[in-house]
């Protein structure tokens, strides 16, 4: 297994906390590098994934980008194949796409999460990613 | 001499074009993660200082973010000591705060730049950094 859980530039900090934790299948981990203030309207997070970890379908009223440090893991937009991602890629999602992203079954998953222009609103969180939509992707 | 210039996450990407090279002494090298348009107000950027390399004072006026994935450097504000920055780091620049930002003397220094709020304007750029100031830094 690629274990990178503990290799990685930035802090894994603590188990998500709630409100978000029940939002995701499997254990996430979160550390806030910059809080959702409104003198930079951009809160950033690390979140790291456990194996199979992934979070629900959801929406960002103002986007969202994600910039990959390490592992390997999956984003999908509705209506669209996944996309696999590893170390260095960056993914850049439009304000009220519906996606999920998360880890791979055999590894950890590690990215940072900036939501751009957040004054626009906190996420909308919707259903779970059905097994058989995750357990299909290798 | 700590190299890290092709050890890091993101892509080290092209000397830095103009008209920002000028606004550097040393070479600097700039990958553009997620470019300035409308949609994000938030372009991102990987930036590699070869050793010794630092930007001329400047400011945002909606402010910028740093966060340091490799190498060593200085991060200083106007009428404060220098920041020493190492892997990991984050940096909140506050919007008008004239800085600047490079490698230590002896190292390579990588850091992402997440220009927050960038629909208030691009960045002003000062004077470059006098060497009395950079080089009793250690």
């Amino acid at each position: 297994m690629n274990d990178v859980s503990n290799s990685v530039v930035f802090p894994q900090g603590n188990k998500m906390p709630e409100p978000f934790n029940k939002y995701f299948i499997g254990q996430a981990y979160l550390d806030m590098l910059v809080s959702g203030d409104k003198e930079f309207n951009c809160p950033i997070g690390n979140v790291t994934f456990e194996p199979g970890c992934r979070n629900n379908w959801h929406k960002h009223p103002g986007g969202q980008i994600l910039l990959v440090t390490g592992g390997r893991g999956w984003y999908q937009e509705e209506g669209k194949p996944a996309r696999e991602l590893k170390s260095g890629d960056v993914v850049k999602i439009p304000a009220n796409v519906k996606h999920w992203h998360g880890a791979a079954k055999d590894s950890w998953f590690v990215h940072l999460s900036v939501e751009t222009n957040s004054q626009a609103g906190p996420a909308e969180w919707l259903e779970p990613v059905a097994d058989d939509v995750y357990n299909k992707l290798k």
